[in-house]
């Protein structure tokens, strides 16, 4: 048995904690023998002093062996994983997964739902009739073994020291320290069994990392914890200030996952796929380089092999995949309204947190894990940043089946945007390559 | 209600607290509405941010307010009370107060007991055969106004959210600092309703105050905190590197209590009653300055009053007060045994807490809250630092009613001395006052 007492004052002298220490740690937290208000004291003293990269790699190990660990060995080929610290509007993985899948890298992969103004990918597939997100583990590898792909949700027995210490650390101001940020991320990555990882790592309003140098430190630990764990991680710092592409809600971002995928997406969105999708075909060894796996995945969007592999993997799940024809599948939404441009010239920003919360407001997002979700309900952007508008004109059109639910939503979008005179500069999109 | 994880966040950012966020934090602990989770978490933050005067002013009386406070107003005068941080062989208390209340300062005092290596002044009152701790509050205003002084245990609704914050940093890791132990003794001296408080905060090996620099800040905040509050408040720091006086254990240090009011105490023990009774008189308005309290203190020790009133006093609380004359009255202990020098030339150092530790083992001292004691256990010490003293010659006499005891607490303070060649400077006890 740890003495937890001693522990708590070693990290509060500012000294590193010896493995087993970290060990005891976490197993005394996933049994339940460690009192809660001794982990959170613990969890403050690691904000305020920090962990070395020792000692995030035994936080991970140890979490991610606190439960069941996925074994993939029976799908050949080198899995690869994606994953991201989470946005607004962000459906890269309904897009980079049949990419990479198309290109011969197989994709099994488990995923989160959404909490407050950040979506969730098992949301989004769910919008699609009859799709399942909880299959066998049978049938989870039959589907990677023929449809080249699978996305399931998270299965409770997945790092549950971790899913513990993240309800902990949410009610006690312990959620913004870098080590407990990244061995959180990483012990559920690594107890996901893929063999790589690339992870989109997002900076700006939308997300927990304000500023590019946060994003940047994150993304280097976490490929470090890989590199530690032994395995291929990539880490690509992208931009979060405004909305990734221009749809945000469940259905909506399905549906502009399916238009990219057929070649017709937004820019930003087709440029952020590309890149991903690049790398993870480079970390799957089935192109010798980044930029030769990215030419392999523009192959498969033109091709529309990657759609195929899309029509499968939904179909091998339950769902319609008539839907990738046919939009009318989807539930339609009873309501809609336009939110209006307040000022002339050109779009200054879009606050990506504020266009999320508008889409929670419209009953497409979750303020606590309890809630109901309208799949039907969010946001269509007209104008992204640097497009020329004219006062009164529409900048974005929401959806919502509850007329109360979209006035509320209309007033938090309308905020969300900012005007200039003078034309802005492009905002950059993929921000740094970390390896 | 409060919102606890902003208070976290905002502790956690260095901002001080607002008042109403203070006072909603000791509230909630008060109704145990804020898990402890959430507390430890705060108590942390505190740790390594800090509280300014204002919010530690705040914490104390939102604390002293979260239950009863003796009202003291029915006894004439100016009440004075004393406190100690605590230390091995501090019975200071039953001496100052008898030499004040000679001097006509009503003291109407709370005291606790024992717990790890540090004495408390119930036990050791108890003790005495017959005595009781406990009084109506009609009973306690009497013996002050006949006797002229009380002292009874500390009732459970004195600061409830002190006790229960002191609990919770006790686990957490979370004890030492500076604003927390203020705030923790002001908020139950505040709350005992007396006038004025004469503070003896210690520094050295048997204090939590490791240096005079520690203790000296602490009496500073303490002081300021009674300014706030509308009390007149002196801190002396002191000596707490060897214990003080020759006895410790709880009837060893009533009898030499007896003793020092008979004037025929050690000079290290006498010199500090004299010094905090002083302060303790000037305090209570019956001398003009603390040099004429002391001498009034003189006085007192040498014509017999102090020593009537603690007959008075021990009497009206149900004890048998003729163990002043007859130490034969206290329980003897079974069994008895010399610890013996292990060098020649002179005592360089005893240390405090290793006495305090052998005391424990021999039955006088608490491991936990619910240990019984044995009252007539305890270590006279022979030998005192710059004793002269030849290896194999005894330094201290240790009493326990249990052999294994007896053993176990002899190896300890056998390893409390250290011996040097030349004569070492006499230690400083009284290194500061501040008021």
């Amino acid at each position: 048995m740890i003495d937890m007492v001693s522990i708590i004052e070693k990290k509060k002298a500012g000294q590193a904690l010896a493995d087993e220490e970290i060990r005891g740690f976490v197993a005394g937290v996933t049994d339940g023998s460690i009192p809660d208000y001794q982990t959170s004291a613990l969890l403050m003293a690691i904000c305020f002093q920090g962990m070395d990269r020792r000692e995030t790699f035994c936080l991970t190990d140890a979490m991610l062996h606190s439960g069941q660990t996925m074994d993939l060995h029976e799908i050949k080929g080198i899995k690869v994983d994606k994953h991201s610290t989470g946005g607004v509007g962000d459906k890269t993985t309904l897009i980079v997964a049949p990419i990479a899948a198309a290109c011969g890298v197989p994709i099994a992969k488990m995923s989160g739902r959404g909490l407050g103004f950040t979506g969730g990918t098992i949301d989004k597939l769910e919008s699609i009739p009859g799709f399942r997100v909880q299959l066998t583990p049978e049938e989870f590898l039959e589907t990677v073994e023929t449809a080249g792909m699978s996305v399931v949700g998270q299965t409770h027995d997945v790092a549950p020291a971790d899913k513990k210490l993240y309800a902990l650390r949410d009610v006690t101001g312990t959620v913004n320290n870098i080590s407990l940020i990244a061995s959180s991320i990483m012990s559920k990555k690594l107890a996901s069994g893929s063999d790589a990882i690339v992870l989109d790592v997002k900076c700006g309003q939308g997300s927990f990392n304000k500023t590019q140098k946060a994003a940047e430190d994150l993304g280097r630990l976490m490929v470090d914890i890989g590199t530690d764990a032994g395995k291929k991680v990539v880490a690509v710092v992208t931009d979060m200030d405004q909305p990734l592409g221009d749809a945000v809600g469940n259905s909506l971002e399905v549906i502009e996952a399916i238009d990219t995928l057929k070649g017709k997406g937004p820019r930003d969105m087709t440029e952020l796929a590309l890149t991903l999708s690049g790398y993870m075909i480079y970390c799957g060894q089935k192109a010798s380089s980044p930029e030769e796996g990215r030419r392999k995945a523009e192959e498969a969007l033109t091709s529309g092999k990657a759609l195929d592999v899309f029509r499968r993997f939904v179909t091998m799940q339950g769902g319609n995949a008539a839907c990738v024809d046919d939009i009318g599948i989807f539930k339609q939404p009873l309501y809609k309204a336009e939110a209006k441009a307040s000022g002339s010239g050109y779009v200054a920003g879009i606050k990506a947190d504020s266009i999320g919360l508008a889409s929670q407001h419209l009953g497409a997002g979750r303020k606590t894990k309890e809630d109901a979700i309208d799949l039907s309900a969010g946001i269509l952007l007209l104008k992204k940043v640097g497009d020329p508008v004219e006062a009164g004109e529409p900048v974005a059109v929401l959806f919502s089946d509850d007329e109360e639910k979209l006035a509320a939503g209309l007033a938090e979008a309308g905020s969300a945007y900012t005007f200039c005179a003078e034309k802005p500069e492009t905002p950059v999109l993929i921000k740094e390559i970390i390896e």
